[in-house]
């Protein structure tokens, strides 16, 4: 097990915007895909505001941002070639389903390539980091908890 | 408004295996796509067990029926060409992402097709329907509240 490096804002811990985050007001909304994992709708934000032991990765948040009672949040996150998210754990789960080219999903001990659709959960508690190898866009919907605990980064570990 | 025909067991409420559904120990798992929107370890289940107002429809629960304890489920719904969910609303929020094929979401008295990577969210109480006018499999993705209150289905109206 890595050392643990410090706590910062994560994965799922980009502050909301004033407001609470409530740009809409719950209400129904289609977010048409125009293309290349855009949406009409919802915009290009940072991984996260902190950090260097992630690299190359943005997310587009499409549900959690618009004021939804939804228990859970969707997000879409993009990895480029050679990026990586930060290797981390924390209490609330994890639910990562590839859309968009392949990449690596490492949990605990175990590592596997991710291709369209294939499908990950990661229990509480379980150490984890998504990256890139190849050289096409590594893109996977996240949905987690709206309600979570903020992530605690581990040191990363050589390949 | 079409009136108020029923109510009955539906689109999330399929009754769980005895056992609470917690097959597995809410571990980490990963769900291998072995093509065509079919996973290992993922069974085929019928949409609903009741009622004639839907057709040719059925689900694939990725998350949600081994034990997990994220607050949301994760299901893959596929409709065959000409087929239908039932039209109806409840108090929980749906979020449907269009994976495969195209097809038709209605909601409130809006219809729009949807297309690969296509996202809607429809909030607490809005009536909508699912539909399949194409010619090939309308694949999507519907992610739920784990726990929800059942739904109502109205009579349906014809197109």
């Amino acid at each position: 097990m890595p050392k643990k490096k410090k706590e910062s804002p994560s994965f799922c811990e980009i502050p909301l915007p004033k407001g609470g985050g409530a740009e809409g007001d719950n209400r129904d909304a289609f977010y048409r895909h125009r293309g290349d994992f855009r949406w009409k709708g919802v915009k290009d934000q940072p991984y996260k505001t902190a950090g260097n032991e992630w690299s190359d990765i943005m997310r587009r948040v499409l549900i959690g941002n618009h004021g939804e009672s939804a228990r859970f949040h969707v997000r879409y996150f993009e990895i480029g070639p050679g990026g990586r998210s930060s290797l981390e754990h924390h209490r609330h789960e994890h639910v990562v389903i590839c859309v968009r080219g392949r990449g690596t999903v490492r949990w605990g001990k175990r590592r596997r390539t991710m291709d369209f659709m294939d499908t990950v959960y990661l229990a509480p508690g379980t150490v984890h980091q998504l990256s890139n190898p190849f050289q096409e866009p590594f893109g996977f919907l996240c949905i987690v908890n709206a309600r979570r605990d903020r992530p605690r980064v581990l040191g990363d570990r050589p390949d």
